[in-house]
C-alpha cells in the first residue's frame, strides 16, 4: 500500500468524521467505505431515507461538533475473529464483513477509532479531529456497492477538505467557475452539440454552431499538415475481424469495443437459425466465423494503405493523416458529455519511417502539438514520457530498439522547455510515448495530445520498404494526435474559454446591431459585406433598445458587435464593441473594420482582452 | 409482356443463333436461357468444357454459317404436354422443363424454331437469320442458374448485335474506350483508391491521390453550401435501433443493412449465454432487446438535430448538410469498384421548410446540381421526375400535398432547359423526386444527383415549427445530394476524364522537369514557389533524358509540365507543356506561370484542349 500524503490523511479523517456524524443523526445507517480522492473524499451509506441538501447542512454542523470534541484517532490491530466481533458489536455487519473478507490472509487487520466511532480501516489518519480546519460537503449521488450495477445502490456523500480555509475557498470558487464553464451546460446554451437518447448515449451530434468550431480546428490542423508533408486519406468505419486479429485488437480487447457485426453471407452458410450466441461468439473468437468490427483505431487501415504500394527508402517518411472516427465501448456510467464518449474523431496520423528518421519525426510532431497549444492560449502544460518497466515482460520488441526510442523521446522532450517527467511502466506495450498534460485556467489538468513510437504493428502486419541496400526493411511507425479527439478537445476548449471563443473559432463572429429600424437596411448591407469577406455575421432585427440587443449578444457570446445608428449609416461607418472589453473601440469605416477583423481572424488571435 | 423493340428482337434472334452454333460444336451442351439486354444479349450454357477465346471465334464462324443459311424463325404454340415432349426429344430436359414449369397455367406456351434448332421461347424474333448483319461475341463469365448461388454455376456467353456494321464498330470502340477508362484500372494505376480483402469487400480505402480529389470536390461543394445558407453538422455512424424503428428502416429493410450491434449492457441483463441467435434476432425485431444500427441514412440524425432546438417560421428553411458516411449491405456479387460499394459518403443535406418554400428550395437544389455538372464538363444530362402511381396504395401522405409537390417538381424541371421525362410509379414512397441522368463521353448513362420531397419522416418523427399564427406546424423535408455518393461520383469522374483530371482536381498538378542535373537546384526552387502558391507540385530528379521524363509525366497523367534548362534557369523562366495539348505553350517567368496556373485552378477550368 502506498503511504498517504498529509492532505490525503486529512481528507480520509474527514470522511471518518462524516461517518461519525451520519451515525449520530441516522443511527440505522449501514456503512460501506470512505476513501480520500484526488480532490476530496467520499463515504458510501446504505439508508432508506434519502439525504437532502438540508441533511448535508445538518451533517456539516454535527461534523463541526465532532471536530470541536477533538477526538483522537486511534489505530488498533486484531485477529480476524476479533475483527468480526467488533464489526458485529458496532452493528455494521452488512457491508463491513464483506470488506473484512477482502483482506488477504496474512495481512494486518486494523481499525481506527475516534470517540464512539470505530471503522475497519488500513489508515492512515491525522492524530486529532481538530486538525480538520477547512472542509465542505459537496453533493450526494447514487453509487452501486462495489461499483457493480447488480448490487444495491448506496448513497455516496462527496466532500472535500484542505489544510487552510483559503485553499478551501479557492477550491470552491474554482468549482463554481467549473460549474459555470461546464461544457455540457455551455454547449447546450450555445447550441454546440446534443446527445440524444434516441441516437444513443456517448454519441455526439454536432449542431451547426459546434460543427463550425470543429471545422475551423480541422482546417487549422489540415493546413499545418499540408506544410508538414502529410497526405490525407479516408478509410471506412468498419473492417473485417481478421484485420483486428492481425493488429491484436480482437478478440483480446473485446470488452472495450462494440460487438462485432456478423457477415450476412457467411451466416447464411453457417445456418444462423440453430446457432447459439455463445457458440457464434466462440466461432468469431476462434476465427471460424467472420464479421466486421466497428473500428476502434485507424492504424490498421492506414497500414493497409501503406501496404497497397511498394515503398523505397527514398519515399520515407510516409505520413498518412485522417480525421478518423473510431468507436469504443464505455460503460454508460462512465460517459460524460463530450469528454468521455463512445464515438470520437481522432486527428490521427501515422508516420512510417526509418530508424534514423524517428528522432526528427518526433520533434516535428511535438512542434505541431506546441503550435496547437500556443495558438489556443494553453500556456501551462507539461509532458509525461512513458517508458517501459524494465522488470516487466509485457513489452514487445527488442531491447536496443526500445533504448533508442526512449532516448529519442527523452532527448526531444528536453528540448521543449516545459516541465517533463519520466514515468516507468507508462509506455504502451508496443513502444514508448509522450503525453501532453494541459492545465486550464482554473487549474484542472487534461491529458491532450500524444506521440507514440510503435515497433509492434509493423511487425504484425509485416510491412516493408526497400532500403538503399536493395533489401527489405521494416519501417518504424509513429502514432500521433495533437488534439487527441475532436470531441474531447472541443469539450475542454469550451471549458477553457468558458464559451468565449476567440474570433476565428466563434460560431457567430460578428453581430450587427442597428440602433433603430431606420438603419435596418444599412445594417443588412454591413452584414452582407462581412459575409462577402467570409465572416460569420448576424443581424439583430428585434424592435428593441440597443441595451437589450447588447445584452443578448453578450449572452450569446458573440465576440464582436458592430453598432450603427443614422450618423454611422450616413458616413458608411460602424462602432465596434467587443464582448470582453465591453467599451467601444471606436468608430471606423465598414471597409476598415472588415479588414481589422479579418486580420484578427487570420492571425487566430486569442480573445480580446 | 412488353413488346420487343426491333433492336431487342434482333439481339434475341442472335442469341438463338449462338445457341444453334453451340449445339452444333458442343452437342452435349445443356441450354438454360438467352434473353436480349440493354446492350446486347447473353445465353447461359451448362457444359463441362470451359469455353475459351478460341471457342468464341469458332462459334462466331459457325453463327455466320447459320446466318448465311438464312433459316426462318418459326413460332409454334402447343399444350404443356406437347411442350414437355418437344423439350425431351430435343434433349434439353435439364433446365428447360423447369422454365416450362414457370409459365403460369392459362398462358400461351410457345417455341421458336430455326433450322434444326428449337427453343422454348415467348418471342419475338426477326423473320430470317440473314437479318443479323452485325454481331460480336464479347466474353464468357460464370452465372448461377436462376442467379442463386446455391445452384450450379453455368457459363454465360455475352454478345451484342446492331442493325449496321457501323453501329457495331462504334459500340466496340466505345467498349474498348470504356475498358481503358475503367475506374478500377485507372484508379489502381494512379493510386487513387484501394479495396483490400483484409478490410473488406465494398469498403474503399482512399489513398492520398484519391483523397485529394475527394477533398477538392468536398471543398467545392462546401463553398457552394456556404453561399446557399446551409449549416454543416457532424453525426455518428451508428444509432440506436429505436431511431430506425421510428424512421421505418428497421426491421423492414434489414436485408439491405449490416446486422445490428447488440448493446453490451443490455445483453448482460438478457443473459447472453443462453440466448439463441434466432431468439435474439426476434427480440431485436420486436423491440424487446436494444442495439445499434450502422447508419443506412443520415436523415434520422439530422432530424434529431432539428428537434433539439425550438424553431419559429422565421428560422426556416433550416438547411443541414453533412458529408455523411452510410453503410448498406450489398451482395458480394453485386459489388463493383467505387460505383457499387457497401460504405459510401453522401454529400447529403436535409432542408426543413414550409409548404410555401418547397418550390424555391427545389429550384436552388437543382441549380446546385447544374453548377456541379457544368463545372465538371458533364454537359449531356437529362432529368427524370419520379411521380406516384395514382393507382397504388404504397404512398404515404395526403393527395393534395402530393399534387402540390409533384407540380412544383414538374414546374422547376421545365425551367432547367434539359430533356425531362415524367415517370409514374417512380416516386419514393414518401414523396416525389427528381433524378439526374448524366451521359458520359462514351455514351453511357449514370444516375447522379437527386432531390426528393418528403412528407413522411416529418410525420413519423413529429417535428414541428411555430407558425406566424403561433400554432405548431409540420415542416416539409427535402433530401438532396448533388454528387450522390463521393465514391460513386469519383468512380464516374475517373471514367469521365479517363484519369486526365482538370488542373484543380489533379492529385499532382504540376511536375517540374529539369533538362539536366545542373538545373536541379533551380527546378527545386520552382517547385517550392508552386507549393508556396498552394499547388501540388512534383520534381522529376531522375537522371534521364527529357523525353523519358515527359513520357513518365504523361503516364502519370500530370496535367502540366514545367521544363527548365540552363537558359531558363538563368532567365528565371520555365517552359510550359501541357499533357493534353502536348505542344509547348511558351516560355515565361516563374511568377507569371504560377499566376496563370493559379487562375486556371481558381476558375476550375476543364482539362486543357
Amino acid at each position: 500500500m502506498k503511504a498517504m500524503t498529509p492532505l490525503e490523511e486529512l481528507r480520509h479523517s474527514t470522511s471518518h468524521v462524516l461517518a461519525t456524524a451520519v451515525l449520530r443523526l441516522f443511527p440505522e445507517t449501514k456503512l460501506d467505505i470512505g476513501p480520500p480522492t484526488d480532490s476530496g473524499f467520499y463515504y458510501d451509506f446504505d439508508l432508506e431515507h434519502k439525504f437532502t441538501a438540508e441533511d448535508l447542512e445538518a451533517l456539516e454542523a454535527e461534523m463541526k461538533k465532532v471536530i470541536k470534541e477533538n477526538q483522537r484517532f486511534e489505530r488498533m490491530e486484531c485477529s480476524r475473529e476479533e475483527a468480526e466481533k467488533i464489526i458485529r458489536d458496532f452493528g455494521q455487519a452488512e457491508y463491513k464483513l464483506g470488506r473484512l473478507a477482502d483482506i488477504p490472509e496474512g495481512e494486518a487487520i486494523s481499525f481506527y477509532k475516534n470517540g464512539d466511532f470505530i471503522d475497519l480501516c488500513a489508515g492512515t489518519h491525522v492524530n486529532y479531529t481538530k486538525k480538520i480546519k477547512a472542509f465542505k460537503l459537496l453533493s450526494v449521488a447514487g453509487a452501486y456497492h462495489r461499483g457493480d450495477e447488480n448490487n444495491k445502490q448506496l448513497q455516496r456523500i462527496y466532500g472535500t477538505a484542505f489544510e487552510t480555509k483559503d485553499e478551501l475557498e479557492q477550491y470552491l470558487k474554482n468549482l463554481e467557475e467549473a460549474r459555470k464553464r461546464d461544457h455540457r451546460k455551455v454547449g447546450r446554451e450555445m447550441g454546440l452539440f446534443e446527445i440524444s437518447e434516441a441516437v444513443g448515449q456517448g454519441l455526439i451530434l454536432w449542431k451547426p454552431a459546434g460543427a463550425v468550431i470543429r471545422q475551423e480546428l480541422q482546417d487549422f490542423i489540415s493546413e499545418e499538415l499540408r506544410k508538414g508533408g502529410y497526405s490525407q486519406v479516408f478509410t471506412p468505419h468498419i473492417g473485417r475481424l481478421g484485420l483486428y486479429r492481425t493488429s491484436g485488437h480482437f478478440p483480446y480487447y473485446q470488452d472495450s469495443q462494440f460487438t462485432p457485426l456478423v457477415d450476412r453471407e457467411e451466416m447464411e452458410h453457417l445456418g444462423h437459425e440453430g446457432c447459439s450466441c455463445a457458440e457464434l461468439s466462440n466461432k468469431l473468437n476462434e476465427g471460424e466465423a467472420d464479421g466486421y468490427l466497428l473500428k476502434p483505431m485507424n492504424c490498421p487501415m492506414h497500414i493497409e494503405i501503406f501496404k497497397s504500394s511498394p515503398h523505397s527508402y527514398r519515399d520515407l517518411p510516409v505520413r498518412l493523416a485522417e480525421f478518423g472516427t473510431v468507436y469504443r465501448w464505455e460503460k454508460s456510467g462512465e460517459l460524460n458529455g463530450m469528454t468521455r464518449v463512445r464515438g470520437f474523431t481522432q486527428d490521427d496520423a501515422h508516420i512510417f519511417c526509418t530508424e534514423d528518421q524517428v528522432r526528427d519525426e518526433i520533434l516535428s510532431c511535438l512542434d505541431l502539438v506546441k503550435t496547437v497549444f500556443n495558438t489556443l492560449g494553453m500556456k501551462d502544460y507539461r509532458v509525461r514520457v512513458g517508458l517501459r518497466d524494465p522488470d516487466s515482460s509485457k513489452y514487445v520488441g527488442e531491447a536496443d530498439k526500445w533504448d533508442k526510442a526512449e532516448n529519442a523521446l527523452r532527448e526531444v522532450a528536453q528540448t521543449l522547455g516545459v516541465p517533463f517527467t519520466e514515468e516507468q511502466g507508462e509506455a504502451a506495450f508496443y513502444g514508448p510515448k509522450i503525453d501532453f498534460v494541459v492545465k486550464d485556467v482554473i487549474g484542472r489538468e487534461w491529458q491532450l495530445g500524444t506521440v507514440q513510437v510503435d515497433y509492434n504493428l509493423p511487425e504484425r502486419f509485416k510491412i516493408e520498404y526497400t532500403g538503399a541496400d536493395n533489401q527489405p526493411h521494416r519501417p518504424v511507425m509513429l502514432h500521433r494526435a495533437p488534439f487527441g479527439s475532436m470531441e474531447r478537445f472541443v469539450g475542454v476548449l469550451i471549458e477553457h474559454f468558458g464559451g468565449n471563443f476567440p474570433l476565428w473559432l466563434a460560431p457567430e463572429q460578428v453581430r450587427v446591431l442597428p440602433i433603430s429600424e431606420k438603419v435596418n437596411d444599412y445594417a443588412n448591407e454591413v452584414v452582407n459585406q462581412l459575409k462577402a469577406a467570409g465572416m460569420r455575421a448576424g443581424l439583430d432585427r428585434h424592435d428593441e433598445k440597443l441595451g437589450a440587443k447588447i445584452r443578448r449578444a453578450e449572452l450569446d457570446k458573440v465576440p464582436v458587435m458592430l453598432i450603427c445608428g443614422e450618423k454611422e449609416a450616413e458616413a458608411g461607418q460602424v462602432s465596434l464593441r467587443s464582448r470582453v472589453g465591453k467599451d467601444l473601440e471606436g468608430t471606423a469605416s465598414v471597409a476598415d473594420t472588415v479588414a481589422k477583423l479579418k486580420a484578427e481572424i487570420d492571425a487566430k488571435s486569442l480573445p480580446r482582452a
